[in-house]
């Protein structure tokens, strides 16, 4: 088990907020994550939530915007953050583009040169730094939920519905809801995956197709979309699609439209509580 | 009255978080300032709670990482913040420090060349922007007070001492005290002010010595002070003054040191609803 080096260490809302680096296996560079520390970790261990962040961020927009500190104090959850794409690994173009590449690793595996060795997402949010975390940090190895923004709305969906009965439940805020049939979605998956929407292996990491074969535990997925959010408008998240195949395949999903609400974190931190309390529920239970 | 521009508008925790810019007749460029409007404004003028940040800050910091809009929201009161200086004015070593010049205006009306023409933070934050917002707002205007961090705490502190009646009530956070006994206030006031801590000027900006000679309506100042923040062990912020001469005076003062938080926005966004309350008590009474 590789060491963790603290990074910074903030008291707040009676629990510690920490941020750490390590050196990832799966991505073969140095990583960041934020976890937040609630105080009923004096007392044991307690269960623990993964935020996946979106595009351009990485572990320090959750911790300093969001807000759910508070909440993860009064909860007794432990929140773990990490980044969003392994970094400065000078492969060509990882800069070229905010979409693509640095800050934009979509939680996939890539199949593709040059990004299949590192841009390993999945594995790491998944794999290597659940092991990680339960390694280091008081918590409940069995009581894990997982939530995200945007692309790691679409993140945190993927892999609670590829991986039945590893989270007790899954939430989003905005998540880009079916990556093959967007922008977004096209660019990054032809460029980590290789080929076109027609390659099969597409549909094994977007969450309206993954929804739609869905066989596993009840999960119980909480989705919150911004009603003036531009990127709903023009397409790049598709909340609908996911909504009708999750209905399609007996799955428990609510999408709530926030009237006047944007993509921004002042709609994420209006929000966070409820979906701090939906986790719970599960992961208490 | 001049005209304002709207430079972001976000929908949070049922209200609006809206960063505005304008031209500044007391600073003589362009200012931003946030304001939060909670949801109440529908029904009729508010009290409004103006916010100093502090060393490096711009209206952002406390816009993205205070969390206030949650409790501004559930009180029905308006945020200001404004920016922490005078910004791009070409003046001759403006950019040489970080806490002197550009984000460092130390909300004092400047009496020394190169600085005395625009450097004029305190006329800004308690005459200008006041009557902006009046103007342009639903605030109630005789319902106000103030509040603020660090600098801003300073900043916050010396409004409402140096003005009886014109703020129901004023709180800080981790305060520079006593500038005149302090690195960060006296490379300020020699700056801004000129000569030494023997100057009598410098004294009309302290808010410990302001303090001492306070007479007014009653004013009920709460301070919350971070037991692990690297400036206080440093001898910047001096609470303790600020405490003693308080008490000295008559002066109700509450003083709370909060075991393990340190100087950041962390130990802000956990103690901002207590704020926001104690001065909802006076701005609503």
């Amino acid at each position: 088990m590789p060491d963790i080096t603290e990074v910074s260490s903030n008291k707040v809302f009676g629990g510690w907020q920490k941020v750490y680096s390590h050196e990832s296996y799966e991505l073969g560079c140095k990583m960041n994550f934020g976890i937040f520390l609630p105080p009923q970790v004096e007392e044991g261990p307690v269960p623990v939530i993964y935020w996946l962040s979106g595009l351009t961020c990485t572990e320090a927009n959750f911790v300093q915007k969001a807000g759910a500190q508070k909440y993860a104090s009064e909860q007794g959850v432990i929140l773990v953050a990490p980044d969003t794409s392994p970094r400065n690994l000078n492969i060509p173009g990882e800069d070229d583009d905010w979409d693509f590449g640095t800050g934009a690793g979509f939680y996939v595996d890539a199949l593709k040169e040059p990004w299949k060795k590192h841009y390993r997402m999945y594995s790491y949010v998944t794999k290597e730094l659940p092991a990680l975390i339960n390694e280091k940090f008081p918590v409940l190895p069995d009581k894990q939920s997982i939530m995200g923004h945007s692309m790691g709305g679409h993140g945190a969906l993927i892999c609670a519905l590829k991986n039945p009965g590893l989270y007790k439940t899954v939430s989003a805020f905005a998540p880009i809801s079916n990556p093959i049939s967007c922008p977004w979605g096209k660019k990054a998956f032809s460029g980590y995956l290789g080929g076109t929407e027609t390659n099969a292996a597409w549909r094994e990491w977007d969450a309206t197709e993954l929804a739609k074969k869905y066989n596993g535990p009840p999960l119980d997925i909480l989705v919150d979309q911004g009603k003036e959010d531009k990127f709903l408008k023009n397409g790049q998240l598709l909340p609908e699609n996911l909504l009708s195949a999750a209905k399609d395949a007996g799955l428990s999903l609510v999408l709530r439209f926030q009237e006047s609400y944007d993509h921004s974190y002042f709609f994420i931190s209006t929000f966070i509580e409820d979906h701090i309390k939906h986790h719970v529920k599960y992961l208490k239970s």
